[in-house]
């Protein structure tokens, strides 16, 4: 097979996808739901963060999860045992979730009118970077443990992200981790990402996280009043 | 473009892959030497670990390194601080390597008569499960920061590799790992997989690692001399 061929078929995969994504991006905000991506290695700690941060919004917003893996539903099931729904997509020998597979999950929630869509992507720093889900923005969780470089060795998913989440921060110290060195290395790939520390298990740094949340929803709204008023 | 056709294209892709691969395999036995593909999630440690068993190594066998990223060179500098030969591939876009990069990564080191071969992937539990490299065995490196739950989200890997290396044991106090709990996750996905507890930084475990690579030595030898003589 040549590889003209294959180039063809990949260009094919991801423009069918981007029109869903803009489909499922008009959905949202008609919804006036804010859509994340969350990305990141598998075991940065995505659903630990959500766990905790959903316990914590689920009383100022209507909040949904979508979460992807290759197998298993544990990680619906953790976010329900908090009392917010969940959605569970497993992607089989997939290696990232599509705009298609967002558009069957998002009908099985419930209307997250003004709300939170949180959607957990499967664990892996490559291949999510190239797919639109019809996201507000792309969070990338970044854990201490994975050392400085990554930004610099997996620079799409630092590029596609607004924003870098360093998670187990508290981990930073009996580590050798040098978070300004991570910092420089992920701006060098993307001078406009916004970095905020935190630790899902300790909690420290979550305040700030919720306020940039609000942040966003704050900016949405006054799109959407200006597209509205305009 | 219908989802038949996608199928197709990646049979075709695996097949052709798959062809090399057993070529790859042919030359590494023509040339006595043993080939192992570690495999992992992004910062589980496979560089450190590498850095450290190479060092160790080097004047009981000839060593080579294949290197695998997306980006940046730096892994092979790493490994070649140690005055191991290493070549670097960059995927760019592309999520693992495959039987043909590593055919001419090869091509570039020197002779490895009755060596070792290290391939370090492209750092991603998902995608490189489904390239054989024509390696003797995939070893995948798991890190104690990652949590248990991986060998049942991320099955595929665990489920083709002989060898699940579980690094940074040295942090598992001061996290709430259980190491029972993670050995029995990957036996329910491949119950025949071997496992070691390692610490690329502190070197507990290597030792015991040096000897299972002899092990595989002695065994690839044995499979020759039989091959000769039968």
């Amino acid at each position: 097979m040549s590889s003209d061929r294959i180039i063809q078929v990949e260009r094919d995969i991801l423009s069918k996808n981007d029109k869903l994504a803009a489909a499922n991006r008009a959905r949202f905000r008609a919804d006036d739901a804010l859509a994340f991506n969350l990305v990141s290695s598998p075991g940065a700690g995505k659903t630990s963060l959500l766990v905790r941060a959903v316990s914590d919004l689920k009383d100022t917003f209507p909040i949904g999860v979508i979460e992807g893996d290759q197998q298993t539903s544990n990680d619906a099931e953790r976010i329900r045992a908090t009392g917010v729904p969940a959605v569970q997509i497993n992607t089989g020998k997939g290696c990232h979730l599509d705009a298609a597979m967002v558009a069957e999950a998002y009908d099985r929630l419930p209307w997250l009118n003004g709300g939170i869509l949180f959607i957990e992507n499967v664990g892996n720093l490559v291949c999510p970077a190239a797919f639109d889900l019809g996201e507000a923005c792309k969070i990338v969780v970044f854990s201490t443990t994975e050392g400085e470089d990554k930004p610099l060795k997996y620079p799409d998913m630092f590029a596609v992200s607004s924003l870098m989440l360093i998670n187990k921060i508290d981990l930073a110290p009996v580590l050798d981790f040098n978070l300004a060195q991570t910092i420089e290395y992920a701006r060098r790939v993307n001078p406009k990402i916004e970095v905020l520390t935190v630790s899902a298990r300790t909690g420290e740094g979550m305040a700030t996280f919720y306020a940039w949340i609000r942040k966003q929803s704050s900016r949405m709204n006054a799109a959407t009043l200006r597209a509205v008023s305009g």
